[in-house]
């Protein structure tokens, strides 16, 4: 590796990846501040997200890249990227194409609120299906 | 165990906790929605936050749970729960109180931000220390 090469790379290397080379990706709404889910990167995913300027992820459960919008069209364009103190999380500031970034058809992928106003707290359903999945999932 | 107690439990029990028995919990400012840190939580750091109305994570690094603000007074006044699509997720909507989320004397842990201006990508700190940790942590 040149020096040019490993000072390219310095951005990478702070960054402490968990045992399975992983990092936790929280991705935001640029324009309101709204989570709107969060999910992991690998070295790869990270390098491609900052080439491409749109979120990529590493599928746990697919064990693959993960394109977000590569199937639905609801890519996420990168604003901006922060590391925390820990170097071990991430914020993506994003636009969300469609206003869905949830498999469910939501905005945003907490749309459960726990309710706790009974004795038996619950979890609670607290914003709609934008589109039906069926649908999003169909689309050619 | 009885019904009403297994009642009680199933809004736990839908969380779908890791290997380790731990969620990840990110914290979001109630008012301006601004992220102020990720931190993991196990079922008790859960019950205890809903219980007492304030953030009580799960230390990693010291592997006993963590009343945030036990040292420094910058506790989180929660004042409502999300769990995401997955069950692996949740966000705090809090009050920090003393504006200071982070150890090292920030309102939010993720001061640095990606510089993608220059070939190569650097992490550049964007926010002012509000305290100084010394200060902070020599509190009594």
């Amino acid at each position: 590796m040149t020096n040019a090469n490993r000072d390219h790379d310095d951005w990478l290397s702070t960054i402490k990846w968990d045992a399975n080379g992983l990092i936790p990706a929280i991705a935001q709404d640029a324009s309101t501040d709204q989570i709107l889910m969060m999910a992991w990167m690998n070295k790869t995913a990270l390098q491609q997200t900052v080439e491409v300027g749109e979120a990529v992820y590493w599928s746990r459960s697919r064990q693959k890249l993960w394109h977000k919008g590569e199937q639905s069209g609801h890519t996420q364009q990168v604003h901006s990227i922060f590391l925390d103190c820990d170097s071990d999380v991430i914020i993506l500031k994003v636009t969300q194409q469609g206003g869905i970034a949830c498999h469910t058809g939501r905005l945003s992928c907490f749309y459960r609120q726990l309710d706790t106003s009974q004795k038996a707290p619950q979890w609670q359903t607290v914003a709609p299906v934008i589109q039906d999945p069926e649908v999003i999932y169909s689309k050619k």
